[in-house]
């Protein structure tokens, strides 16, 4: 008699299917490291994503990027503003990452469907400039040192909530 | 009159507070890059966790880790397996994060609080004989191309779900 396993390993599992195109943009703020860039593009890949804006020299690597490389949009702009003004008369709301006065916990936040998740530079975080035409402001709690997440990973744990609240596109 | 501002960046928020230290421990298959193991403690550093044992050759880049380096206990083993059938002794259960047959989706799953987290390498993901002794294995859904998360990435998400499951520790 064969031996039946509870876990097996599967490999190139299909992946799930969308209803719909997510309209969910990310919208980054210039980034210091391209493999910040590009493991947030590999992740956006990964859950679906097709557009990301991002600011200044922005480069991916594709050894880090993986398909997200070849299935992910990426639009340079000199400066997120006038993207992120026209996409919020185009009905989409802008969603900063970041502590910030009134900003919300991420846990439980209800993500509007049409949403652009606009996200700050390693170091400085989200401007002033940027932040006075959000519509809202999710943060990420920390419970511990150093207090501030890799921006590549809170980009990701934050793009997961929203697809976590439609996880059919 | 001064201008009020609905969202003003703040540095240095205090973290939030943890009613007991947390019973979340991260175990981790030979990694190939120190990068992952150390963005994965750095994470692991905010979200107030402080055990983390790793397989083989692992050494905590600090400039990658940032204070994560500090607060976090790196243990070093050759193999999981004798580690993990102690703790599982100790009341742990044992959660894999991969794609398996019987894995259960990340979102909603009831994290036991006395939880191993098991994360497989990057290439090979998790060896049949770490499969065998799992409780549970938990996978994070892709909806597109590269079919998988960086290591990192997967292992951050994963850890931020647990702690959503609870928050005060």
């Amino acid at each position: 008699m064969s031996e039946v396993k509870k876990f097996e390993h599967i490999r190139h599992k299909p992946p799930a299917k969308l209803q719909q195109a997510r309209p969910l943009i990310i919208a980054l703020s210039p980034l210091r490291t391209h493999a910040n860039l590009s493991t947030i593009v590999r992740t956006a890949g990964c859950l679906g994503l097709t557009e990301v804006i991002a600011t200044g020299n922005a480069k991916i690597n594709p050894k880090i990027a993986r398909d997200g490389a070849e299935n992910v949009n990426l639009t340079t702009r000199r400066t997120l503003i006038p993207s992120l003004r026209k996409l919020k008369q185009e009905g989409y709301k802008l969603v900063g990452l970041e502590q910030t006065t009134n900003s919300q916990p991420l846990l439980g936040f209800p993500f509007p469907h049409k949403t652009v998740l606009v996200v700050g530079s390693e170091r400085e975080g989200l401007n002033q400039e940027t932040l006075d035409i959000l519509d809202h402001v999710v943060e990420i709690p920390v419970w511990g040192l150093p207090y501030s997440y890799n921006v590549a990973t809170a980009t990701s744990i934050c793009l997961h909530a929203y697809c976590a609240c439609y996880p059919d596109g």
